[in-house]
């Protein structure tokens, strides 16, 4: 089935990409443009899709950022340190976000005649993002099969929706992904931080899949401090 | 509770912005460009909030409409004459535009502390539009639950998706709408065309609920031989 994938640019989507290519039926990779600090990762989404041979549909939301504000990822705040908790990583939150993307990407398909959407979803992420969660990607599918009744049959597929960041990595290194050219990183810096929340996620995950990060950290030491404090606070 | 509200600036969602605003509970307007034909009517949806005195919120979409193709909305083809028949009227369908708009308006909800999201979906729409059908908006409000949960309590509030246009006239007219302040056209001329399926429905209601048009169309008569066809087309 022809799928459309929302694409970030970063190691889960471009994992899924690759995992859906090998498949044979990636159709198109949709990003989003929401005015977010890392603009970087929109490059690596781009050059997924023409690594992969399949068009790029790059969505300009850049003017939402004046009516949803408040965010890290899209204003001025300063974006917190260390390991993905609830307090510090609420700040990162764009309101209703992945409703957003997903309703756009279903109208792409639709439009495409593509019988599916995938996105990255991750059960890593359901501590912190109700919107990751499988109650909302339920749901979210019985609403679109309502809207498109009688003009579209577009299934959402989140086949990472039960998994961790470390399934991920084993996942898209058996699909060949080059996770060197995936981006992850709040801060946009020339090389990854290796302090961010995303950053130390993505260190941990490529340690606990037991895979070679080939990832260039200005600070690649930080994740395991930030880690065992993680652990501490937590005990 | 404060209620942001999607408005076209076309006679429902005008009348529902009047409504609203009786009842105290208008926080905010928001309309969307998304490269429609009918762009007039945007003016009137800012005029209506300026005339309200609430904020204005206009989301740019008009970069969807390269990939969002296909409709006589957005793009070349021509808008059919006549009364809204399923055949005629599937060619102004931007696909899912609806959920699309809604999710958006959610998300500048939550943003903004509201407790309720209005959009003024009628039951004369059922016919041609799922993303107008009481079991779209229900599973809409679901799927937000979903998606917002711990972040904000927003409701779908859509007062007249059980109720027919002619209905919307009567409710807008006890609220004081000035109907001349809206607009329906899709052809987007210097005054409405009295011929598309919008202006024979807009001219209909009037007729239905016995209440004065002040409309001005181009062809004032077009309506009622066009409702003639299409009774004698269904009988």
């Amino acid at each position: 089935m022809n799928t459309t994938l929302v694409c970030s640019g970063g190691l889960d989507s471009v994992s899924l990409a690759h995992v859906l290519a090998e498949q044979g039926r990636l159709s198109r990779i949709v990003s989003f443009d929401y005015g977010q600090r890392h603009r970087k990762e929109l490059d690596f989404a781009k050059a997924c899709a023409r690594r992969l041979g399949v068009p790029f549909h790059l969505v300009d939301l850049s003017g939402l950022g004046a009516a949803l504000n408040g965010s890290a990822l899209t204003d001025d705040l300063d974006v917190p340190d260390g390991h993905y908790a609830e307090d510090s990583m609420r700040v990162t939150v764009v309101p209703n976000r992945n409703a957003i993307m997903l309703t756009i990407a279903f109208g792409i398909a639709a439009a495409k005649g593509d019988g599916a959407v995938a996105a990255a979803v991750h059960g890593g992420d359901h501590f912190i993002y109700p919107d990751c969660r499988p109650a909302f990607t339920a749901s979210f599918e019985a609403m679109q099969r309502a809207a498109l009744d009688g003009y579209a049959d577009v299934a959402l597929h989140v086949p990472f929706v039960h998994a961790t960041k470390a399934d991920i990595v084993t996942a898209g290194a058996a699909a060949g992904t080059p996770f060197a050219d995936t981006w992850s990183c709040y801060k946009g810096g020339a090389v990854h931080c290796g302090r961010c929340g995303t950053c130390v996620e993505r260190r941990e995950a490529f340690h606990l899949a037991g895979h070679a990060d080939p990832t260039v950290y200005a600070d690649p030491d930080f994740w395991q401090s930030a880690i065992a404090a993680h652990a501490a606070g937590s005990a």
